[in-house]
């Protein structure tokens, strides 16, 4: 077990500060290829864009009215739900139309009764367990972003700015999205290459070991200090004659040390322990 | 003349350097006050903003069937346009119907046609000559965005997300839109602050003399250095180990300098020329 817990502290070491490069393959298909380089740059690439979205929602103020339910200032007719919730439901629509939600990658928060792709979806490698679909916890990560990480950031007050904001709360909310139903990946490629390691608990559905195989503190305290230091380096304001770090940032950067402690790493994990429960299945 | 010239570019200074902060008012009607401290603010953060969705999109390589007006792949039954025509379009129908075209700052690309507003629109204070409302040269933006700028910072190649791509794309558009329509409010705080410089040459309707008041190379060149210096760090790949500029970047450097000169701002000229020769209409 000792050497097993090894191993497997030493490929999320590699998953989350990798410096090696490799490939997992599952099988001689292909398609069922797993770059695990693929992965580890993706998920550091996934924190650029989760700071970029933070910094350009918090150009303007938290206009609450947008995500009342009951507002009768911003209320769309024959809708019943928030502005937000409107914007992100037809905004999907759309998507779902030009075959967003065709990628593994990506997730709708109101799947309920989107349309057909308008022409023929790309053929993406099919590399995750065909159960792994139907994991979607955007409702967890809709509560959370809407109802504790946005006053965490942005200002009190209203600059009836409201389309702008919405735009940028829908590119907050699928960054997020994307980066913490990326765990499917990370589960399948850590399956992949111990099988043996997951199976007696997989077996036996229990979610408290496979959480417990899955959490490696020192690598996480790592992540949130990564990520603060891009909130302090995208976020500082650059002219022409400032050297370096002036102390002051469009974000705080302990906010999004906090937002990886709290919700995306958790939830990630989350992920995955859904993905391995149904990973034999 | 000279010391007109002076003043002016000692105006153009502090708006596009700005280290100064002040208020012009152009009466005594609260509505009507013009800041050039949040003209100054805007048009610096909508440089990080553009830096911004340029690298977001060269997450992905051009994806050119995207702009192809005859895609036979992703065609759009009964739609006579390219890929992202239509994105865009739909979009736009969406944050029309949520107020975003009530803005003074926002124009959009497919105006004909757009629903009204599903809810009163915000009362933005009124501080542009009605005239301003029609300039929109949202076309030149669109063909240089497309036809130009995309292969300089975008790699060759199609991965199939193109979603995604387009989703990018309309970022960077609204972003360059909203920067170049900007010059509306540069034009009007330039009017206010010495109307009998520009009036001659608007009554005599001489664009060209207007966009000689309006040049100024050394601002421009300064700006082109910022902006460049922008991309080096947001661009940059950030870890726990490295301590400043590696040398490496998400996107090219002096592509968005050129950028800027051979586009935002010749075209931020040609709008607020447009603007003042219908200043005295």
């Amino acid at each position: 077990m000792a050497s097993s817990r090894s191993r497997l502290f030493f490929l999320s070491s590699i998953i989350s500060s990798l410096y090696l490069y490799m490939f997992v393959a599952g099988d001689s298909d292909s398609a069922n290829t797993l770059s695990l380089d693929a992965i580890r740059d993706s998920l550091i690439r996934q924190e650029d864009t989760i700071v970029f979205c933070l910094i350009e929602r918090a150009k303007f103020p938290i206009n609450s009215v947008i995500y009342d339910q009951q507002s009768s200032s911003v209320g769309v007719p024959g809708f019943d739900g928030s502005l937000l919730h409107y914007i992100v439901k037809e905004s999907e629509i759309l998507n779902a139309k030009v075959g967003r939600y065709a990628s593994p990658e990506e997730n709708p928060f109101f799947p309920d009764g989107l349309p057909p792709q308008l022409f023929p979806p790309h053929n993406y490698p099919s590399v995750l367990h065909p159960a792994g679909a139907s994991i979607n916890i955007n409702k967890d990560i809709w509560d959370f972003y809407t109802k504790q990480l946005l006053p965490l950031f942005t200002t009190a007050g209203d600059d009836g700015n409201y389309a702008n904001t919405a735009q940028c709360d829908l590119q907050c909310l699928q960054a997020l999205s994307r980066r913490i139903h990326y765990g499917k990946f990370v589960a399948e490629v850590k399956f992949r290459d111990s099988p043996e390691e997951y199976s007696s608990a997989i077996h036996a559905q229990d979610g408290d070991t496979l959480m417990k195989l899955l959490t490696f503190k020192n690598v996480e305290e790592m992540v949130k200090r990564r990520v603060e230091k891009k909130a302090m380096v995208f976020g500082q304001e650059v002219t022409l004659n400032n050297v370096g770090d002036s102390g002051k940032y469009k974000i705080d950067p302990s906010v999004v040390s906090r937002l990886y402690d709290e919700w995306v790493m958790p939830l990630t994990k989350l992920v995955q322990v859904e993905y391995l429960l149904r990973r034999l299945d």
